[in-house]
């Protein structure tokens, strides 16, 4: 059993390119010994984004506060509270904060199998 | 992608014995295609609790609202707004709550492989 408050996890700036006033903590990781997948927290401040790009993995989300976007080929999906969405392997996506108050969501990925 | 609010989900009692006034949103589930992982949201009401067991996959949360714990063989677990906690594959445990309000967290489960 590993249980911490969000609060208690080291809020981390996002530093690759692209990336605007972003910041993520790993609320449960593979350090943790998480089997399968990470459960992070996305932080964006006012204009803050992540980059525009595509993976191989899905990631799945939930909105905890604020409100933003989620940018794709086929335009922009709004987010706010409650809002969950699942973003397929190889779709290409960012996230973008739309107001001035914080943008902060839940981003599920799974862990690369060794 | 897939995006809707929580409250677009169906709400569904849980009904497994051992669990009393229960219920489960499957928010991001197999049949929305995600690849690997189950996103949940469950309500537990006034003296709301899952059953007591253990299984071979584990479980991550993301408390949102209310207060409960997780009940395992070393004893309770608190869980507040903002915690989060990883239940390893075969811990006993359940879910209770501890207030008179709603007891609301999100629970990630893997996807069983085909």
């Amino acid at each position: 059993m590993y249980k911490k408050h969000y609060s208690e996890i080291e809020l981390e700036k996002v530093t690759i390119p692209g990336a605007e006033n972003a910041s993520i903590r790993w609320l449960i990781a593979e350090k943790n010994n998480a089997p399968n997948f990470a459960l992070r927290m996305f932080e964006l401040e006012k204009d803050g984004c992540t980059p525009y790009h595509s993976h191989t993995w899905e990631h799945e989300i939930y909105t905890l506060e604020g409100e933003g976007a989620i940018v794709t080929e086929d335009g922009e999906i709004h987010l706010k509270p409650g809002d969950s969405a699942l973003i397929a392997p190889n779709e290409e996506h960012n996230f973008v904060n739309k107001t001035d108050k914080v943008f902060k969501f839940l981003c599920v990925i799974p862990i690369p199998k060794k």
